[in-house]
């Protein structure tokens, strides 16, 4: 089962003859996360074949333009297209506001009901989880609100070989306790260590949202050893100074928090409208973290399985 | 000089594969309007090499988000390239509290004043002029209320003849007043008739823009004599029924108006997603106006100069 990101969009500020704003589509175990969703991103979805009525959960990081103005067509869409089921959103206070706006002025009503989580503090926080995976958010630290997004695979249950089920003929029961660490015992009298019987489920994987931000100490722990982190880099470390006073991040400083952060991978993205071609941005984070790709729009990003 | 409309979404309701929800932008000797602006309309502007900062004008037709939600992004991008000159906007009242809400949610503010007029009644009446060209709205009959838009060139003054000028070693003031239709006195007390010096210019051309709207009688008046009529057709006339419960125009609906108010050019678009193929659109209205096209995203559509 896949725990992926698909790049939707990874402009700054404004769309380019090349790049839409911010919005991706994160697939975990086939749960389908929309994260940011700027102008254009119903079309993406629909340019990249994402079912549009897949999406169970929407994260939205904060309230500037380039990151959500695609919300109000995308939630139409859906309604048009007869939804029922229930979307669960997680978005600044102030989002309802502007969805009970532009409804009430169209004399609209959606099909379906929205869930609507909102984000608060700076702490890191578990705002969802279901069997299996757990959802956090965190404060960033922009010139506005902001918050990033972690999802978290739970520990799965052990895996039972599956030349013992036949070889002992074991019953539902058997195969449900030993997966929860029992060791068997056969008709005989016979124990069977678990250790015999199973073997241990992947790793579980882990991926981190952060945009918008500049650098602070404390995202450090937020990102720390995560398997894929995806970090704006709005400007090269060249504007530095231009990057703080907006409150942004350089593409060093990205490489900086995935080095200091021990992430496995790095994906850089949010890029200012300004750099025609990305390689020196991802020179400059790799000046400080070598595994760090620049994203690409439609692409998907697989986070593997690792087995200790 | 020009008077041209370029299509940049013909889409009802949703985006498509293939198409944009509604937006145009009309070039009127070089003043540029952007009428309707639905999603992604910015980026739209942006593949066809139309300079957002020309936009003087921007009407919206309603608060149906297919012909509004580009709007934000779109003052946003303005902004961000620091636009100062003044934009003028035509809107339902309602939209100016979308506008608002946006900026203070974001904590933004724009690098530039917009001067809004609301639009009101379901007379026709001019809403703007300048010295070239005149504006007007009026209702049109949809779910929710909604404006057509109506724009005719100002009579140009007559055209002197460059020979006679040389001719007769004319001052400014006598051009001026040759213009104006006086007659023309020589340096030998001789009377020229303006007739003789001048020729009367190109007839003013006109457009109007109608969607979204049922057929209603008085429409046919609103469109009477004009050069290009854009009218939605968001249903074949096989869906009458279904356009009249949604308050819309079937292709056949846009023939009938086109050919009782005597326009010399019928486009056609709005169209639903389910027309993948638009030829029986353009067939259905061709039944009762034969001078038809569907519009294509990206064309020109000029209207021609005559004279009289």
């Amino acid at each position: 089962m896949p725990f992926e990101v698909r790049i939707l969009g990874c402009s700054s500020g404004t769309p380019t003859s090349t790049r839409h704003t911010s919005a991706q589509i994160v697939n975990l175990l086939g749960r389908f996360f929309l994260i940011d969703c700027g102008e254009g991103t119903q079309i993406q979805l629909r340019r990249y074949g994402v079912k549009i009525q897949k999406i169970e959960y929407i994260c939205i990081s904060h309230l500037h333009g380039d990151h959500y103005l695609g919300l109000m067509g995308l939630l139409s869409t859906m309604s048009l297209l007869n939804r029922k089921k229930e979307l669960i959103i997680f978005v600044p206070k102030g989002l309802d506001q502007i969805i009970n706006l532009h409804l009430k002025l169209s004399y609209s009503k959606l099909s379906f009901e929205i869930k609507m989580i909102f984000l608060k503090g700076s702490k890191m926080i578990k705002i969802f989880e279901d069997e299996a995976f757990e959802l956090f958010s965190f404060g960033l630290k922009h010139s506005i609100p902001c918050w990033g997004f972690k999802l978290v695979e739970k520990k799965r249950s052990k895996r039972i070989l599956k030349s013992v089920i036949n070889q002992y003929d074991m019953s539902f029961s058997d195969i449900k306790s030993i997966k929860l660490g029992m060791d068997f015992i056969t008709k005989h009298n016979k124990v069977i260590p678990n250790d015999l019987l199973t073997q241990n489920s992947y790793q579980p994987r882990s991926y981190v949202y952060c945009s918008d931000t500049m650098y602070f100490d404390k995202l450090v722990d937020y990102v720390k050893d995560v398997d894929l982190l995806y970090h704006e880099s709005t400007f090269h470390s060249e504007m530095s100074k231009k990057a703080r006073t907006t409150f942004h991040s350089t593409a060093k400083d990205a490489g900086r928090v995935a080095f200091e952060g021990n992430v496995k991978q790095l994906l850089l993205g949010h890029f200012s409208p300004r750099y025609k071609e990305l390689n020196v941005l991802k020179l400059d984070a790799q000046s400080l973290f070598k595994n760090t790709l620049i994203v690409n729009e439609g692409d998907i990003y697989k986070i593997k399985k690792t087995f200790k």
